[in-house]
This record gives C-alpha cells, sequence and structure tokens, in this order.
C-alpha cells in the first residue's frame, strides 16, 4: 500500500454513475517522487494533512460494498508518521 | 485514480473487434512526469483540453457495460484544476 | 493503454503451453522512457515501425479468445501519429 | 516480487474493517530507489531489519484466507541475501 | 512481458504454503534501468545467464495449474537476444 498526504479534494460533476458517493481526494505520496499526485476514493472522512493508507489496483473492490471505477482507495487513516528502525 | 488533460485523440481502423465504439484519447498526466502520454477509452465524452479523472487496470471494467481490453478509462470530467490544500 | 512502435520479434522455443500461437513483439514507448522496451503478444499481425496500442495488465483477458498469461497485448494499429490538439 | 527490508511499523487505529488482524510494516525495495517505501501486509511474522519476499496487487489474494484490501503482502522471508551469479 | 535475464536464486524457508514448489529467480530487466531486479516464480527450469520472458501481476494466474500469491512469472526462454528492426 501506498502512504500519503491528503492535500486537497477533487470534483467532477460530469462522471460515471458507479463513481457517486465517493468523496475524491488529492494524495501526496509519503516517500519517493512527491510530485506524482494521484487521485483516490475515500469514505473514511480523511482530511486535509492527515497521513492515509491506499490500496490500488483491483484491491480496493475488497473495501468496497459495491464494485467500482476506483484504482485507489484509502483504507486507514495512519495514527502517526512511521518511525524507520521502530 | 490519474489526473489528466486531453492533448488529442487517437484513431485505430484496424483494431480488437471489443474496442469499436470506444474514443479513444491520448491523455497527459497532470502531476509528475509530463512525458509520459497514455491512451484512454471514453464515452463521457471529453474534449481537448479538458481536465479527466482516469482509472486503470482491471478497475476500468467496473465502469463499462461489456467487458472490453481498456486499461485505461475516463470515469469524469474534473469541474476546476485541484487547489492543494482545499 | 500505451503507444508503441513494433521494433522487433521475440522467439521462445521454450516456453509456457498457454503462450503457444501468439506472435511476440518488442515494442519501444513512443511516449516516456523509449528505453524501457517490453514484448506484448499479437494476433492483429502488426509489422516492425508500425505504431500499436497495447493494453496492459489482467486487461489482455478481454482481448482473448482463451485465457493466457500475457500482460501486454496488441489490441489496434493507430492508423496516424497522434497529433496533439487534434 | 519485491525483494525488501522491514524497516518500521504503520499503525492505524481508524482504517476499513477488512485490514483488522492484518501487521502493516514498512518496507524498503532492497533493489532500485530505497526512496520508494511503501507498506505491506503481514501475517508470517517478519521482523525489523529482515529481508522478505513481496508479492503485489490482486495475486495478494492468493495468499490470504479471507479477501482483503491489500495490495502488498509479505509471502516470505528470505534465508539470505542473494548472490549475484549464484 | 518483461524480457529479463537471470542473475540468481532466492532461498526462502519460511514463506507462505501456496508458494512452496516454486523457484524463486533473481530477474534483472534487459530494457530499461538494470538496477531493478525483481523475483520471478519459475517452473520452466531457466538457468543463471538466461534470458527469459515474465509475465506479471494477476495475468501469472493463467500460466499456473494452482492458484498462487506470484505476481511474475517466467513463461518462456527466449532463444536468443532480439534484434531491434528484424
Amino acid at each position: 500500500m501506498i502512504l500519503g498526504t491528503i492535500r486537497g479534494t477533487v470534483v467532477s460533476t460530469r462522471k460515471c454513475r458507479n463513481l457517486v458517493g465517493f468523496k475524491l481526494l488529492l494524495v501526496e505520496p509519503y516517500f519517493g517522487d512527491k510530485s506524482q499526485l494521484f487521485v483516490a476514493a475515500d469514505t473514511i472522512g480523511a482530511g486535509i494533512g492527515e497521513l492515509v493508507l491506499v490500496t490500488t489496483d483491483e484491491t480496493t473492490q475488497h473495501a468496497l460494498d459495491r464494485s467500482a471505477p476506483v484504482d485507489a482507495y484509502v483504507v486507514g487513516i495512519v495514527d502517526a508518521p512511521p518511525q524507520l528502525g521502530k
């Protein structure tokens, strides 16, 4: 999974019907290339600046109550930034 | 999901029968390496210059009415460029 | 999907039985890092130098008549190089 | 699969119910870009500093007893660092 | 698929039960970033120094007799290094 920080929201009025009901969050990778921001769907309610855990590709479907065209999904809010070596 | 800008269309007369009926759009990533353009299938009707939301890999199938060999699919037109921090 | 140019063929006599019957083509990405050549299976009959459309990962299976261990598959031959902005 | 070294743990109290019961480990890639740390779920019991084998995307599901939104999973602890050429 | 050269083997005594029976080979990409070595499962019997064809992600399952947590699998031994343009 990817660790990332929520940097904003994305609004899409004209969208695929199966995407209705998901909040769309802009995620900045915590590790690696921080310029590679991506969009993750969320129903946990993560806020701007929070550190989250995102699963990707088809594995997102195992967190959803119904199938949806979502390749990145917030599966947890991380309690504290990871401490390397602990 | 990937945020991207529509930069053009791709025409393929000799193609796989399951690909017939999809518009093929050239997408430039909004974040990260802008040289990594890719092709996404579209039925929402996104136009050149519009900012779109693209889902990838097998998750595309959850937006389609029939299965198709499509690993990138436009699932929404974004209302406005994202504001970081909002 | 990935746009790529056919640069050669790959021959593999000792191979997995489900791979028999596919032509194996060496594809150079049209956009991004051109050193990242990869191999795609093909049954459309694309030739050396032709510009093709390749789908990847499990979505390849939606173009095949039988399941096969193929993570890149040629799904179309592109009529002309894409014109950015048109 | 990815070879990686366990560098820490990630704690997420507010998380998706299907993620409960998995230890979440911070993994540093052994080869390639070491800055691209990611999070893998684990039930084998790998410890900090150990070299592990991680499978990704939907293939994680073939190691689990129940489906879970996990796109990286520890499938083995490696006996010794690999010797190139042996 | 990825073209790669076998550079070594990986031994993992403490591993997931579904991984038992597979040889684990260290693969160096033939094209692109050669530092990005990864591990592929093999039952064809590829040896050190041989050039192989590797399929990835869930498509590996279409080469296996039983499902396994394997995201890279050797599906062929390549007869000769590819000749660009032929």
